[in-house]
């Protein structure tokens, strides 16, 4: 056992009473480290209200929110259906998370969070480096730019491993040298001065590890989740967002389920993809040409709808 | 005992375990109705984090923060001082607030808070009114257009009551009336249609009650106290405001005394009144008119220091 | 002409030489009043950046985004439509808006927005109330209990109108006698001492008219349109929603037709909606009790797509 | 001349007549790069508003805010004096900003701002990265761990610029292999099917070259020039924060001297140190023990004061 392990473990053993609402299936996953990829993790840290504390606040009562459980997740669908988001800025989730720095800087461009990030101006950075498995080395999407396509094959594929393990151990010595200074806080060369932290940090590969506190409202979250959970999102940061997914059910279920009915699991149409469905519907002809739709959306439409449209060119 | 009361006494009577930061003070006083004004209060609802909690992400440590309880004072005196806001922002708290219409609007200038407000849309607002004690009925400020000055004497005064209670009862008589609808829902005439709640509601005047959950991170929560706390803010809402400083100081000490220190009872220098400080300190001739401060900065840092500074004109 | 149309005519007539993005269209009706309600109006201020900013940004170009306009506006379909809303964050708008202050309670709940709000703290407010068209008279909706019903009849309307008037004007003369002020700022008796003006304007009723300024960037313009645009919104401010959808499509064409298209009139499905649409298309049996939906989903989705969903109970 | 500065000279021709507030100065210097470090820059992209329209604003005004330049002049001081900030939101600034990714994770660490950045999963990054000047390369502060305190001398220093530049290189020469395209996008080796990009990016250091759009109001412009121009800054943020003061000082002149006077060069005193202070003013002897002040403190208040408070231990 680590002594990160030790000092978890301690932390987790001691309780309190509260008159707070609380969520039995969040304490038990309280402090603990879920990891993700090869080096990250997700910890719970706090979590404030639950499914009944956005009733209590939408209806502004005095007592607790439920009245009957049924009528509450009524309530909570109409909520989600309506985008009536303020009663979920009424709950507070915490986590403690560690994911390498490309990653953070996708997480990051969230503002709607509050965030503190451990300082590479203070503090020497762990060598932790963010080797993807071989299974999730894909060559560039070219339809999405910002995509996957099929998986390197062998030999590139163990060359850009290698690449990336040699430049991440080599560039992380170097780090060392210039601080001269090792990991553990051990001079190398008591002769030398050895660079500022805060200017060594820069040889450091965006690869490598960082860690911070993250403080969100669950209608942020929902939000995060929904855009960072997606498909379309890189998937060194979907993985975390499929476990915040997890916990999200967890602690507020009604929530969660109003959320993946009326929000995940939806879909939108523009309105000539309402258009074009009412024709559909109709039995009336339709075409890509009329619709107003471009190819890609009379495309997309027909997969969301699972139906055959005509195409022609 | 009224329903509300019995209500909140019911909530109050469970508790539950938690591993989450509990903070005992706070815990006795959880979803009591704090009187304020005639009319209002405020309910302490929910709380995430303590002083330990904002150590333990300043540091982005596994365990809790505390290392030795002076360590932990220290560091929050440093992050107050230094105006290292983020730490601040992983501690939240939740209330029940009851307040009139004018300060709600003040109020909620704040943006970085939660809110879920009682809706005259939908539901029918209480019969009730600010009307001030004698002792508050000020005369306009002719120095200050934001401030009162003395208050007003025997039969201005009463006049001043009189029509406040008047126009108060009367325009909530002619809301019922337009409504056709008594305040507990029993209808006046059934043989008239009653006019939409949206549109009734226009007769209240701004002394009317309102009432709302109020949500909002530990750092916004000083900048707001720093705010309606202060002599300048009206006396409506610095009642409030000061309730609320009541609370800080059980919830988190260590933050409440280094907010004490270095923002409320600290104070600010402008460059010009540094210079002319200093020449003082060296024994300096000093006048207003070299200073490059303003007659009213010249009087204003006189009264700081509790010196006498040179006036002529 | 009064003294406001003269110094609005005035500051019309100056121009400047400028290198930034400009909107011939909007500078023609820059700063002119827009009356909305009876005393209200909109007065655009200032505004920064036009479609062709929100491409430059999106593209991170050097020069200006454009290439060619029909690429232009295929980009800001795209972001629009995936919800990429960062580079429509990249402009700008402000106006001047004055409104009831039961209205601007609403408005003022987005709190993504800069605001700038006269001070009945500090100055005298304008006798000017609102007094709904006869037309807007409604009776409360029993279904939606935010919602208007039939026009109130004769009589009772006539009452309604009455009243609000003359409670208006009565709480008017008492707010200028507790100030001993008239609205022109003349004093009424010298041998009173006037109520101070934070206190005395409490008697005000919320169909009181107040004026801020309001600056909001276009993401947030755009959501703030599509909540009080809409046909749930209440009249009062949805009113001066359409007149700033209109301003809208004269700033940025490209932009408006996208939000149109893929959000104001576009529309939602849920899970269990395009579980059952699918059904439909295929040609299979469907029941709103299979079907998950409520009832009233059940009706709304055969509304939104004009077809008769079988209905028992 | 590169083909960035003809697209921004051929955007540097264009002018339009507008009636929108317009700063001469500012004009000027539209659109131009202004170059920071070794291959960072700062362009002027857009701005709304001037110094008049921050009176405007805080006046609720029909015509244009100023009266008197001198009143003018004399509202900004008290507005800044007086931490009123909603006026300085009406006013907003945009640049197009280049630096080093170590110092944009800095920097977007400000979430009150608008931020469009270069997708290295979309794009290719250019090759460029930071190597400083061997002035700028100091060793650890012992005192203060963000800190720096002497440049390296000699050997150390040269080993680390071979090492920056070594590694630098060695890095983006295996993001074109692992992508299989070089930085013009020509392919490599046709046999390879190269790693999709957002995943190559993560073998490049932070202090490989980003660049975004970045729109921020005055207010909150005013506050990151506070924190980053400050002397606790790190330098290579520092120069950024210092050439943008210097289009502060361009654009408003007026809140420019303000913000000098009552932010950036005064000075904050603690209740401690102002009754030190008070009692030193008094002739009464003071001592840090029972000042209440620590030591740090104490040895600052006396550098603040410029006098030279005895010390004991």
């Amino acid at each position: 056992m680590t002594s990160y392990e030790e000092e978890i473990q301690e932390h987790r053993l001691e309780t309190f009473q509260t008159r707070r609402p609380t969520v039995f299936e969040l304490e038990e996953i309280l402090f603990e480290m879920i990891p993700i990829l090869d080096h990250g993790f997700i910890r719970l840290i706090d979590y404030m209200g639950n499914d009944s504390a956005i009733v209590q606040a939408a209806r502004v009562s005095y007592g607790r929110g439920t009245k009957k459980v049924s009528e509450d997740k009524r309530l909570i669908n109409y909520l989600i259906r309506h985008r009536h988001s303020t009663p979920f800025e009424m709950c507070e989730i915490k986590f403690h998370v560690k994911m390498p720095i490309f990653i953070a800087r996708h997480w990051l461009r969230h503002r709607t969070a509050s965030v503190n990030e451990y300082s590479a101006r203070y503090s020497i950075l762990d060598r932790e480096f963010y080797i993807p498995d071989p299974g999730q080395l894909a060559s560039q999407s070219l339809q999405n730019k910002q995509g996957r396509e099929e998986v390197l094959k062998g030999e590139e594929a163990a060359r850009v491993l290698q690449i990336l393990k040699e430049d991440s151990a080599r560039c992380y010595d170097h780090y060392e040298e210039m601080l001269n200074e090792h990991e553990d806080g051990t001079v190398i060369d008591p002769h030398r001065q050895g660079l500022t932290r805060e200017l060594a940090r820069m040889n450091l590969p965006v690869n490598c590890y960082t860690q911070f506190y993250w403080k969100i409202d669950l209608h942020n979250f929902m939000h995060f989740l929904s855009l960072r959970g997606d498909g379309h999102a890189q998937y060194e940061i979907r993985v975390y967002a499929q476990k915040m997914l997890e916990i999200l059910k967890l602690w507020v279920p009604f929530t969660y389920d109003a959320f993946m009915k009326y929000r995940l699991e939806g879909a939108l149409l523009s309105r000539d993809g309402l258009k074009t469905l009412k024709k559909i519907l109709k039995g009336e002809r339709v075409s890509q040409e009329e619709s107003g739709l471009s190819k890609g959306e009379w495309r997309e439409l027909g997969n969301m709808l699972e139906v055959t449209l005509e195409e022609k060119n």
